[in-house]
Parts: C-alpha cells; structure tokens; sequence
C-alpha cells in the first residue's frame, strides 16, 4: 500500500518565499506526494503579448507550492525528495528576457549605465507524445524542435537562523538553484534546518540550457509526483542529488568560483567519508572524475553542481540506501 | 524642546535579524533615541581566553538593539537617522580571529581544504577621555595606541519582498555594511520596505580599518544617540550617507566589484538628478572627483562606498535639507 | 597524397610562452603534423617521491610544441587544427598538487594566510588497449579504473598586441584552457595576431575531470597528429572549437563568470551570424539548448566553454565546412 | 653633485609594452631623471571632437617612456623610483569614455548583449597656477574646479617569466595600476626580474577619482621627474609604495576581492617582517590601523593598494632607509 497525498494549490495559496509562513500540509516519510506547480510568471505570461514586467507585480515572482511539514523532521536531520515524475501542465511553456536579468545584460547588482536589453516572450508549443518543445524565432521564421527536459528550478526548505528568503535565490537551503539535473529519477537531499523542514517545489522547466543565461528556461507550469523520506541525525550542508549512477553536490554563491568551490569541496569531502580517502586522496580522484555541471548564472547567486559516477566511489551506500528505497516506493506508486 | 526616548535593551530583547520581528517601540520622526548596544559577540568575548567560537552560539551572533517603528513610514518613504553621538559604553574592547572567516582565509563560500586559520582574541583597552583604543600583540610585546574612530558596523530596516536576513548580511536593505563612514554625524539614509521601516542599529566599532580584513574589528558595547527623521514619498534604493561635506551612495555584493559598481551607480545617477547633468557627464564628474571608501570584505557580502565632496556638486539640497535639520535638533539635544 | 610533416623536439627546443619565439618550423596549408609532447611537468615527476616543486623549476613548466609557422596565415585569418589523434606516448602518467596552485587551495592571487596544501604526487598506469588509466590513492589500498580520454589542455597562437604570455594562461589566443572537449576528432579554431600564425601544442592529458580541482590533471607526453588549415579573411575573435555534432566558443577570464559571459556571448553572435536570427532570438535559442562544459578553474585565467548542436542551428556551414575537409584529410592520412 | 639624465622621447620611441624591448637608456643608481610622458592617447584626443576610437589605433595605446636599464639591477633586486615631480606638460588635458571599456559598462570579458555606451570626449583645463583643472560638462553649461593632484597611471618594469605585456594591464611587474597614491613624494619599489630591471613611466593623470569608474582619468602629458635607486638583493614580490608617513602594498587581479586580497596579505607579511609580530598578530594590526584605497577597477586586472601609517608599526627602516636617501637626492637636485 502506498500513502499518497494530492495537492493543488490555489492561486494565492502559492508562496513567494523559503521560511516566513505556516505549513500548506504534512506529510508522512514514506508518502508520495502527487503536486501541481505554477510557472515563474504564476501563469500569467500567456502570449508573446504579455510582458512580464507588465503582466507580473515584484515580488510576486517564482510561486513555490508549499510548504510541507514531514513529520519527525528535525533540525540536523536529512530530508530526501525522489522526483517521481515532472509532467507539463499545460501545452504550452514561455520564456522571457527581463529588464535587467540575465547573465548578458547589467543587472541591479552588476549595475552599469546601459538601458535594459529588449523585453521579449517567446512562447512554445509542447509536443508531450512526441517529448519536444518548439522554438519559434521572433524575428524570422527560423523554428526548430528541442527535446524535453522536465525540470524543477526551485525546491528548498526554510532556511537556518530563522531567515526567510525570496524564492528567486538558491543558497544553501536550495531554492532557486535552476539545475536542470533537478529532473524525474532524481533524489534530493535537502538539510533540515526547523521543525518539520518546511519544503516547497516549484519552477517547472520544460528545459533548460546550462546556466540559463537569458534569465529564463522554457518556464512550465508542472503536475509533478514526489516521494518523501527522512534520515534522522544525518546532516547535509549543501543540497544534494543522487540518480542511479551518480552523487551530486551543489553550491551557489557570488562569483561563480565560489558556487564551484563549495559544491566541489562538498563532493571532494562526501566522497572521502564515503571511500574511507582522505582528503587530498579523495580530492585527486574527484579532479580527475568529476563532471561541473553548470545550474545557473543568472540568479542572485550562482549554482554549480559537482558530480560523480557512483562506479569510480564502488558503488557507496549513501543516506542508509534512500534512494533505493524511493526508487522502490515509486515503483511501487506507479505500478499501483 | 526636544522629544527624547531611550531604550536599553535586556540580553533576551536583542535581535539577530532585520525584518521577522515585532517593534520593540514605536517613535514620532524628530524623536532624538538614546539606545544602548551590545558588541558583535553579545559581550560574551571579555578576555583573550574567551574564544568566541566556544562562548558564542550560533545563530547568536552581532545582536542589534532594535527593531523600532517609526510613525507614518511606508513603503516607498526613506527613513533618515542622524548618528548624534557613537560612545564606546566600556573601557575595554575585543577583537578577534574566527575559524573560517575574514578575507586572507578559506571560508564556508570560498570554500577550501585548509584547516581554519588560529582563533585569537585581542583585548583593547579604551581611553575615550584620550580617544585611543590600545592595541597589544599576543606573542610579543609589541604595543601601539590607535586613534579612536566609533561607528556601528550593522544599521539597517526591514527588507523588501518579505525577507528576513541574518543581521551579519549586508544588502539594499543596510546591515551589516561595516563602514568606517557610518560616525557620528553623519545622516543614514534608509529606503522603507514595510509599515514604519523597523530599523534596528547595533555592531559597533571603536575603530576598523578599512575592509576589516581579519573579520572583526574593535568590537565594542555602544551608548548611542540617534535623531531620527521621516522623507515621504522619496524612495532609496541603497543605503546613502551624507555628512556635512560629503555626499555617499553604497552597494553590498558579491564579487567586490559589483560592491564598487552599485554604489558608484548610485552616485552617478543620484548626481545627475541633483545637478541636472546628464548621465554621461555625472559619469565623467564623478569618475574624476569620487572615492571609493572600502567597507567590508569579509561579509557574506562585501561593502563599497562612493563618496563624493558635496562642493563639486555645487551644494545641492538633499532629501529636503534633511541633514541640516537633523543637525540642528542634534545641537539642541545637546544643548538642553 | 598527403603532406606529413613530422617534429619531435629535444628538451631544449620545447617553449614556455605564446610569442617571443622564432618558428620550428613551417607547414603549408593542408598538412598533416606528427608531433610529440611532453607532459606539463617536461617529464620530470616519474615517481610519487617526485615533488614538481622540487624536480621542476619556474617558469620552465608546461612545456610547448612549437611554435609552427602556417604559410600565408596573416592578422585577421583564422587557423584551423584538427586534431586526429592524440595518443599517450607512455605506460604511465602523473598528477599532483602544487603549492598554493588548485581551486581548493589559497593561492597567489586568491591570497591567504594558510600554509599550502601537501604536495602529493600520484601516478597512473595507462592501459591503451583496456582504455584506462588506474587511480591508485597513496594513503590506502583504493583503486579504480577511469576511461582514457585524451586530450591537450594547452593549444595557442602568438597573442595580439606584441604580447608574450607564458603558456600557463589561457587567453584569447589560446593557451591553457584545459578543457576535455579538446580531444581527438575536434577541430580548433584561433584568430591569427602575427604573420604565420605561430601555433605551439602542449600539455596532453590522459583525462581530466571539469575544473581540474586540485589544478593538474592526469598529465601525459603525447604523440599527437594534427591537421592543418588556413581559413583566410576570416577573423575568430576567441578559440572556437568544433566537432561532428557540436559548435563551442571558449572564453578564458577571471570571475569565472566572465568566462561564462565570453564564451556564450560569443556562441550567441555566433550563432545568430549563422542562421539569420536577431541576437535576441539566438540568445534565447542558446539559452535553451546550450551547454556549458567547465574547462578549469585553477589557471591564471578560468574557461569555460559554450556549446550547442549544429541540428538546433540547423546544420549551417561554418568556416567554409574547415572541419568537413580536415576530416577528411585525415581519413586519407589514416588510411595511406 | 647630482647625477642628471633627461630623455624626451620622439612619438616613435615610445613604448606599448612592458618587456620585449631593448633599454632606451642606461642609468646608474643615484641617478635624476628628467622625463617627458605622453597622455594615454599619445597626444591625439585634442578636443571634444577628437573621439579616440578614430583617431587611436589598438594597440598603441598607454604609450609609456623606456624602458631604462639600472647598471646593476638583476633578478632578486629592488629598484626604489621615488617621484620628485609630476607636472603637466600642456594647459589642458582630456577625459573620455571609450566603447566597452569603464566599470558601468559592459567591455570585451564582461561580455554583453549591449550596445557600447556614448562616446564622448571632456576637455579640462589646467591652471598650473592655482592647482586646479576645469571640468565643464558637455550637455548643461555646469562646470566646476577640481584641485590637481598629478599622478602616474603607469609604472613597471618587465615581467618575469620572459612574459611581454600590453602597458595597460597591470600585474606584479607594476604597469597600469591607476592609483592616485603614485604621486610626487612617493617611493615605488618593483622586483627586479630580468638584467638592468628595464622601467618605463606614462600615462600621466593631472587627478583620478577612486576607481577610474569611466575607464579613463583627467589624461596629461607630463614633465616628470624620478631619482633612481637599486637595492641589491632584496626582492619584492608587489609593486610597494612609500611617503612619508605611509607604507603601502599593491595587489593587481581580478576579481576586485583578489587584489584586496594581494595587498593586504603584502602589507600583513611586511609588517610582520618589519616589526617583529608573527602574522596573527600583524593581521589584526593591521585589520584595524589599514587603509585600503582603491587604485583602478577599469582594466585588464583591477588594482587595490593596502595602507598603514608607519607610526602604527612604530617607524621601522624599509630597503635600509632607500625614501630618506631618495627625498635627500631630490632637495640637492631641486636646490642645486
């Protein structure tokens, strides 16, 4: 028997932030928990008429379904999210640039005297059976199909010492992080940080390039199923992910070496516990294995992931084998 | 006459953040407030033997005597606070090393493999009736008196868009900027995010050098006099300084250079529009007669000041003449 | 019939620097170059008790090939070397770190006040046939086998502006940019500065991970076999790289995100040059479909590479199909 | 009796690079030389309608008078350059903004999708007389008077490593710092790096804001005056400077936080040697007593100059008392 709970947020019951707000529900470790998600524009871009920063009011941007409280979780211990599935909402996705954001503009903190970049929506069409997204030029009749990539951009806890954050950043509490190694088959390890852990999702990409360098991927609203789980007394300073070969740590952070130098010396370190290496050991083998997966260069601070094979670490149990056992319960979620 | 308040906050009526927490008083713009505030360790560093990753808890960490209300501010006003006196309420102050912060050491975000650097206390005793502060080495005899040059590291309000931000950080919202500039009389100007600004004041220095390079500084207990003074419908976007010759914008981010960016932009354009000059020649202007002011490098973000002589601006009227009125209820406070 | 030219160089007659040396020797357009390599080292790290600090001696390390004249190649020409092969000349390989040298290290210019790291050497035993190279850590009996994935971190011209930069740093000209995607069957585009061009080739690597974290790969001499051409008239403002599938832009800075922003920036122009599109559309075309593979972050200078498959530009024929010809010279090179 | 050299370069001796070029001259320690410079543009920015886009070729920018070979100077020496005058040359100077290059631009490594700013060209006059240069905008009719304060941009001598380098980067060898610190008065100290040490002096500034946020300060050709010395075998790893009353260190990188990091590492380690304190000690000195003024955050590596008062280290002797003999040298010169 699998515990499942569904819920599908209103429009004003979606937050805006990490922290700062009462629980939408709890959940049982072990449940499987079937969600929709809004788009960064909360739906509102619809047409490549409808500009953001005329559609959308600040700070009401990247709505975030949740929180959800897991019981027993504690600060110091470990939550573990297993992304079951991400599915497009919705036929259609968009992308925009915005007055000052993105890594090729000034922006308010890389501030320069140039007038903003043009605003633009570019709207896609969906194609689920057939797994693409099309792209349709805006100034030529230059079009070319893309494969899906469902995606979350955002998903986090609330934050240590009692900070409340906009959904827009990532730090270490997640967030915005806008990997697009954040996709279904994935499991998210998330430290917790107050009771119950507090964790939203939302940001649905259809896909994403790396560093999401014009500010925004093809931003979908998602049906998206979670299964949940919780290691107690296992603390996790930075979020990380595992897939069925590989462990991943992430960092973000200001300027992009640092985002890359936590979630290496995350990886380097992580691995050495795991292997029995020390340190400068496990650091050789991480430089010579390891994959830097660019998340984002464009949010308020940047995100790299660092990652390895499992086979070059033989295969470590990881969190007591949760990804296994969330491997298992989705099995088990889907085939019922 | 003068309306005075104090306030000498208890060790449990401290905050360690900006925003999340109910006024602890309200006050009428034109109040003069007499506040007392803790140094950056909750004045729990007495002695070189009080290291302050043992006696200190975090998130417990650079409390700040606040937040306040001021009447009738909203969103979209600018709080101005006159700093009418900075006195160190001790004769003895601390500095210190901490494990994995400060700008000549690895940290959590520029993250290495290298041991923390030594964690050592420094006593300073302080001879206000002299203005200096004594420093003494710890493995030798080497001793000099430096000039005494109060301050307070860490002023700041409630941020925007719901946050709530240790008050270690600092950003658009003040915090903790660590600028020498910040003495008494000079007049801190402060955008307001929510219903009456909840600034909150506290951090203060005996002296810094410039960066606070080791990551303390002379951390000191404070008695604090500020006149307090309300700009309707006159937003800020970062934090600005004005003292009797000068006027100056900051910017706190990461990499330094975004630091440098904001704050010069800031007076750039806060110069043209006080001038009547164009973009391009406030450029020019301030490019030729500025200074940069470093503030900190050893924040979770860094602080950059520009500074510029208000006579290469011809004396323009700032915020309606605001520093000159603040001055003046400072002379009849002092004078009553 | 196919032009061979073949040079294996004497310890003396391998360079340090792009610039500030006479040519080896020149190749016509159209020629097929033997080469051998020395690791970065110049060979003289053989055993883990071979500290670089001690064997090697500043400036003389990561020795270059070169450099080669290119008849005809002038200022505003492009150069186009295929590499063909690029094969491990020994049974074994090294890595090490190096004081105050890595990304997870103080260094001279990220500056701090730690001791270095350990120097440690590792060495790896190559098995061509089986395509490993064996990890072998130096504090405990763990081993593993990492595939062979050769490649040059090092590949320049002659810089711009009468400059000599020593082969270290990666830059517009090339140099060290120490990305993986430099390997067999890729073509390498360089701007030409000086008459003949004056390429040199250096520094194999038997594998390197992203970043090259501890800041040395698994360091081999190589035998080498490149083929040359001369794309006249045509300028390439950075390294460009491509191979059968993909079209890459490096950029080489420092915040790495400049890196990030060359590199994309000019896979953005690129791109739109290529298709037609307005800078706006293939900003939000790269945005989409773009990688971003780390090269290293450990060098004077950070690369990163952009990249994105010639089918979503939809197959356009850049440098007159340079890589189409060069690959097949080198089938008829490889089938004589 | 003093020792005396002048040298007015022709247009087509001037020099564009540090290194790569033979000595213009031979000077012995002791020596007075009586130098002309030429501005950044080599004298061809005239008036406002001379935008230096058309009327400058890249790369003869920066021209800078040398290089002088010292008898005597060889790998592991000092030279001591102490400026006993800077005057400008005309009774004008110019300031401009030129396309991608400036601190609120976007330039050729912090790439962007934006259009470059206006060009546009200041012209001052300089009024030797009363000290002050004339700003006068070029869109109101607002002009003000700014008090000279005449300076050096550009200093060094050639690099190590055999490396050739553009004059406005600078970078260990000095080079284009841009500090206003480089005024008459002061000592600069550069290691020596290759036989005869081979320094050059230009681009003239008759004053610079902190930063040189346009990218270009008030640009003078200058009749300068420098008193040469060597101290053997004493090595010096930063550009230093000494006055009177200050000793400070440079650091010359990207990101801005890394050549803060440089200098105040310098001054940290000098201090220590100097005084006696061990570098934790020093460190906290120098956390407190330091100041940190901002040289350039304009150019190919940004540049900071750390700053104690040598009262605060107790007045201890630098390279054997070089600024006394050098202020010495220079009043017999000024009162011969």
């Amino acid at each position: 028997m699998v515990n499942i709970v569904s819920y599908q947020p209103t429009a004003d019951e979606l937050s805006y932030t990490f922290g700062g707000r009462a629980a939408v529900g709890k959940v049982r470790p072990g449940t499987i928990l079937e969600l929709s998600t809004e788009d960064c524009f909360g739906g509102r871009v619809r047409s490549v008429g409808d500009l953001p920063s005329r559609v959308c009011e600040f700070p009401y941007l990247n709505p975030v379904t949740g929180p959800f409280h897991v019981e027993g979780a504690e600060p110091g211990d470990t939550l573990a999210l297993h992304f079951v599935s991400i599915t497009p909402a919705r036929d259609w996705a968009v992308s925009t640039t915005f007055p000052h954001f993105g890594a090729l503009t000034a922006t308010h903190t890389t501030a320069m005297l140039h007038p903003p970049l043009e605003e633009r929506v570019w709207r896609y069409d969906l194609d689920l059976a057939r797994g693409v997204a099309v792209y349709q030029a805006r100034n030529s009749d230059f079009s070319v199909e893309l494969p899906l990539d469902p995606m979350h951009g955002t998903v986090g806890v609330a934050p240590a010492a009692n900070e409340v954050r906009m959904s827009i950043t990532p730090d270490a509490h997640g967030g915005n992080m806008d990997t697009p190694e954040l996709r279904a088959g994935v499991t998210l390890y998330l430290g917790v940080n107050v009771e119950g852990g507090l964790f939203s999702i939302g940001d649905g990409h259809a896909r994403q390039g790396h560093g999401e360098v014009c500010g925004t991927a093809i931003e979908a609203a998602m049906k998206t199923v979670v299964a949940v789980e919780l290691i107690k007394g296992v603390a996790t300073p930075w979020p990380r992910l595992e897939d069925d070969h590989h462990l991943m740590s992430t960092g973000s952070a200001r300027p992009l070496e640092d985002a890359y130098r936590i979630s290496q010396h995350d990886l380097v370190t992580w691995s050495a516990s795991l292997t029995g290496l020390d340190e400068l050991d496990a650091y050789q083998l991480i430089s010579q294995a390891g994959e830097a997966p660019v998340g984002n260069v464009c949010d308020t601070n940047y995100t790299m992931v660092a990652k390895v094979p499992k086979v070059v670490l033989k295969d470590p149990e990881v969190y007591g084998a949760a990804h296994a056992t969330l491997c298992d319960l989705a099995k088990r979620y889907s085939a019922r």
